[in-house]
């Protein structure tokens, strides 16, 4: 059904539309992480953030499975009247973005690989880039495919970090344990001559860790954070297509959605929100 | 069908069934461990080990779910012929053993909570026994509840050791930081007047840290590996029923088979099973 508005009509639902929340989603927590950062690079935003924690991880799921889930947790939040969709989530970015694009053709979508991957290469002099993730995004080499889309003469080395997931939702983010921990997959790639200059954080879980990382890594070495860089991104698309919210004063809302446990949900998401998050603040939903 | 068979028939019938292998499953890699012990106690044994690694981890799915995919694992391995069934899954143990005990009632099965619960009572001098294992596992409260059934006296203390899954899987289990991560769960528990004097081993994954737990506990405490246990609870079983193999000498086999995911099946099952294993060995396939 197509709708003739009056100008004041068109007018109107742009002013609604921008007043409308950002739709963010993972497979867990961890893009709590970019939910962080879209909060301090916009707070006057409104946001839904849903976690899709009945069928985490996505990271060993077949790449049509992931597409499947991704489907339904972006058509979840485009119910519920959102203004632009974040892929917190690296497997469901890597996998589920062209798809999710064809599907809202008029949704400006944002996902967290590129982003971080156009980061890393604005700031690396040697072009030398680590990244550190899951190992199922090693696996997949979602960064290194789209850092060479973007220049084929980086040189990209990608470690697989999986005991950082485990500390990060343990909530140890600092302190001997963890330096020991860094020390111990990166510190050969950081002491030889030919050590990256830029190290990127290709996993939402690792940026409660990016302190802990500064304090071990030499100091030449750029963190790129692909939370804030894909909060970044946010904030650009929205400027361009005119949808960032007016009210400047406005602190905006966070309506929080997963698919299974609450309880560990608010537990563990604080760790990577950054403050308290209560368990009556999670609503459980089917997607 | 029912088969007359003649007492030769009856007496052949019964060798062909002490000849075949003893099935075992777990959501993943971690049984290898049960495996390893099943191995040790009952070397002439063949087996046929299934990993549900497509749709791991059990321990965050509703109790439902768990007991669909614990039945599709079975009937899996019953169809391939077995004598006896070994749940070698917490989870699954714990949600699922009745419904499959119900479904073969010829069959032996054992999983792996009952023995680790008796061989703790039946070790501890103070009544005092620490568990540890996975989040999942504490919150269903799987192993508190299977020692008060046993013994309402005990007291149990059960703790979350999230990052040992992490360090496990990752081949960490020895050093300085397996050790720290080791009191930093357990030093305080131990550490005072009323401390347990008997830890249960309550996650497959963590006998391969039971050298490491060795070394930083005090000397009185008795830890006690849910996988040793387990191993030999079965070898009563069999003797029971008059179903152990009765060729002595003879080696038995392992047929190794998963739901996805060969490769990493291979790389970090060879640490729990204790012993090399090639991709190659890994058959994929559905359930």
């Amino acid at each position: 059904m197509t709708v003739a508005l009056s100008s004041d009509g068109n007018h109107s639902a742009a002013m609604a539309q921008r007043h409308l929340p950002i739709g963010v989603f993972d497979s867990g927590v961890g893009g709590l992480t970019v939910l962080h950062a879209l909060r301090e690079a916009l707070p006057q935003e409104s946001f839904v953030y849903l976690g899709d924690t009945a069928r985490l991880p996505y990271g060993t799921k077949s790449p049509e499975s992931v597409v499947r889930y991704a489907t339904q947790c972006a058509a979840t939040l485009v119910a519920r009247g959102i203004k632009a969709l974040v892929i917190a989530c690296n497997t469901a970015a890597s996998a589920a973005l062209p798809a999710l694009q064809a599907r809202y053709p008029l949704l400006p979508i944002v996902g967290v690989i590129e982003p971080g991957a156009e980061a890393a290469l604005a700031v690396t002099r040697s072009m030398r880039i680590a990244v550190i993730a899951t190992e199922g995004t090693v696996q997949a080499g979602a960064y290194r495919h789209a850092i060479a889309r973007l220049n084929v003469n980086a040189q990209v080395t990608e470690t697989a970090c999986q005991v950082f997931v485990a500390l990060a939702e343990e909530g140890w983010t600092q302190g001997l344990i963890v330096e020991l921990i860094i020390r111990q997959y990166l510190d050969g790639l950081f002491s030889t001559a030919q050590a990256p200059d830029t190290l990127l954080l290709g996993c939402t879980h690792f940026p409660v860790l990016r302190s802990a990382l500064r304090t071990v890594l030499p100091e030449n070495v750029v963190i790129v954070d692909s939370a804030q860089t894909t909060a970044l991104a946010v904030a650009k698309r929205l400027q361009s297509e005119g949808l960032l919210c007016d009210e400047l004063n406005r602190h905006g809302s966070v309506h929080f959605l997963a698919t299974d446990g609450a309880a560990r949900f608010a537990r563990v998401g604080s760790i990577f929100l950054g403050m308290p998050l209560e368990t009556s603040e999670v609503d459980i939903i089917d997607v």
